[in-house]
């Protein structure tokens, strides 16, 4: 008798906290991923774009492109977390450790932080730290993510609940640890796009990023394969059509990198996200979407012992079929206002 | 006055038995067509998709999907062999030979082997036996195909029938040649993603791989170009409206790259495929469907003077727009159920 | 107080003749971007498909396809020259004077070398000269566009009218030099895929290229993005649907490098763009458009100092929804005739 060999992903009953998940598959990325990753998006930032203009400013060459790193690391994460997953509730804490070159292998392994089964007793929420890491044993992505997962059995019992603390946001010192000491005097501004340093951002100034992209179900599917993420939602017409949406649904990592490529127009000396402090996909987005964003300075901050960048903290809003020039957010009464489907609040790094 | 240059492809009369045919054009495959096989099909076997778990084991680095292979070379046959073609009716004694790696330039040339007129006298059936090699003249795929070619005059003579023999299965002596003696002790069976090793396998288990896969015309298109395969129903919407389909067909060989990387779930160490011993394209596939597949294991057979690998020969079925829960391939009278579209015989290899 | 970082792009009245525009973003082209080339259009050139080709007869490696360089630098110009455009209108004197090689990274700077302000006193003709380069500050590509863009202010003055006089077609004596001395007797012209060389084709000869493509909306935007061209007509649904053309327009660099792989059947051996005398993308393009493609040899030339590679002057007409086989172009009235979406006037170069 041969035991069942496909993976079924785990319940919610399956998790314990303390638990660490291995997860495959490791993942060689190339310049290939980073081709296709421009291709799929449409990048323009030049330190990931220009091996010359990396190198001359302090880079090995240029790095991959931070989300790539994100989704790739994340991908390897759906088979062993969010297989029956329900919602992806939210990230944390989520912090660039080290630049990422073609070539480098990236795996990834996951701690689960937190356990809280809901009221319904159908499903719970599992709270994972995940670390990314390169061949060498580095931490290239450290986050926290939370996430609604199916229980197998509503009957079964509960777990004692573990909620953990995160913090609100990353703190400025442990940020720009991915970004080599840099010579600031040969980042090229005129090359790169605009003039404006870290020191033209001030806290309240919102940018409308002015262009927009519309979604085709190919794109999100090979970009979302190219990430080795697995969940049926994105891929199976055949099952969705009988689901809520009718329809295939978009990793919510497309819209993230969609929105960050658009925000070249307003930020594009921005050119590392140093960490993510939270973020919602507050609203489904499909094919034939098309994809506004718009960002809002909230803060501004050094680094301590860096005098080559300096940090800034961006909420970064995508929204659909409806433009960013009126900026918006949330409605009269709070909620989030028709056609936001993101709010994401970033730690970017500037050249001072 | 100059010679036509347009290349109107060979009809049935223009094959005779012996003749080889030297296909145009070279090809040098590189990182940036494994990432793009990636971000079509998904795949998730870790040899392929890590270059510091191939070194592991044994290889010089991740070598290419072996299905990208296969399709490279089947493209470059297109053009003299089956432009022409009304079907393309099977495969047979298909063997890799030798791993192949990014920066590899592959070639073709095919040997006709058989040649049969159809009683309708308007079309016949073409065998050839077609040899991959790579730079170094060194062969890395053999295979025989037949299709049904059209004749160019009805009234044309017929050759003398000559139908090869061919092997109902490949002898397990000849396969593993594309794998290196590998130190298996390091092969990591959480990082590729399963417990599962060659004994754990036995024949008469069925696999549902759970998984699948909607499949959009821009995908499908930009694999079948990738593999510069140039036949014309996979592209030309404008003539295929007026023809049986009244769209395009997709490439078989779309299909048997989506079998293979939802088979991961399931066969997540069979990382090789080592010959495919016979297969059908049941029903054409267009854009639109969703693709499930499931797995049969139809023997299991040590690899003689290989104690690292073993070979497991299974039928890998795919299935469009059903689920295959209830492993559908044949109904109560022999003829393919409803919904098969591809039903192939492979031997793998998994780590003993 | 902030300044605004959105970049509104120039208006008519932002240019002045003499004016040079460094353009963002550097952009290194990888083995991936040309995979992703590949699988977008299909080439088949053995040239640049082949390391071990390209090596044989005297490259240092394949090289990149010269249309990926010629889009590339393209797309840069679009943010400072185009983004308020309303059409393309016209190229000239576009040489490729260097082989582009898989890590090299180019820039570009345009001069403004015209202006003309319309009748209707709302938008003008600008005309640039734009120059790509690579990282050792070699020029690769050199071109003459123009393109009408509008004003901010149909009040504005006009400027004194400059229109530069444009050579009819690019000199031979200047063509080739992207192309090293090569030992054409190790040019494998079986492997090429055509027999057919320079002496082998002569002014007035027309080849349909019998081959096909229809377009998808993913296809283009992987394209264009890939490009870094950032023109909104070509992504923005959402904006289109209110338009003219209630949908996306397909950026004419797709078209002409979806007729130029198309060429490939006819013109196997025209392995080099020498130069683009000159083109008109003669009407709009769409997703579901089939791209038919003819060639007309207009003239033959030598090249001064060159035995091994000879200069052919083509035509290169694309057509949708309608075959080439009757060589559409004009009517009897002498407009274009229906279904011509681009006329392209061709320098390719040839083994002798």
């Amino acid at each position: 008798m041969t035991t069942p060999k496909t993976n079924p992903g785990r319940f919610f009953e399956d998790f314990a906290v303390g638990q660490v998940l291995e997860h495959a598959t490791p993942r060689t990325l190339t310049s290939g991923d980073a081709a296709l990753y421009k291709g799929l998006y449409g990048p323009r930032f030049a330190v990931q774009s220009s091996d010359a203009f990396a190198q001359a400013i302090g880079y090995r060459q240029a790095p991959l492109d931070d989300l790539l790193v994100f989704h790739t690391i994340f991908g390897k994460t759906v088979p062993d977390i969010s297989l029956n997953a329900i919602a992806n509730l939210g990230y944390a804490e989520c912090r660039f450790l080290r630049a990422v070159h073609a070539g480098d292998t990236l795996s990834a392994a996951s701690e689960v932080i937190g356990l809280r089964e809901n009221a319904n007793r159908a499903s719970g929420v599992v709270y994972v730290r995940t670390t990314g890491r390169n061949d060498a044993g580095e931490t290239v992505l450290e986050y926290v993510r939370w996430v609604m997962v199916r229980k197998r059995d509503p009957a079964s019992p509960a777990p004692a609940p573990v909620i953990p603390k995160l913090a609100e946001r990353v703190d400025p010192a442990s940020l720009g640890q991915a970004v080599p000491q840099l010579d600031t005097a040969r980042y090229d501004f005129r090359l790169a796009g605009a003039p404006h340093r870290w020191s033209d951002y001030a806290a309240g100034e919102k940018i409308d990023h002015a262009d927009a992209m519309t979604l085709e179900e190919a794109e999100h599917q090979i970009a979302t394969r190219l990430y080795q993420n697995t969940a049926k939602v994105h891929f199976n017409l055949h099952e969705q059509a009988q689901g809520q949406f009718k329809r295939r649904l978009v990793y919510g990592g497309v819209v993230i990198s969609l929105a960050r490529a658009l925000s070249f127009n307003g930020l594009a000396n921005a050119f590392h996200i140093a960490a993510i402090n939270g973020g919602r996909h507050v609203a489904p987005c499909f094919a034939g979407d098309t994809i506004y964003a718009w960002s809002e300075t909230l803060e501004t901050a050094e680094i301590p012992g860096r005098s080559d960048i300096g940090a800034l903290r961006t909420r970064l809003t995508a929204v659909k079929n409806r433009s960013c020039a009126d900026f918006p957010l949330r409605n009269g009464n709070g909620a989030y206002a028709e056609g936001v489907i993101l709010d994401l609040d970033l730690w970017l790094v500037l050249p001072r």
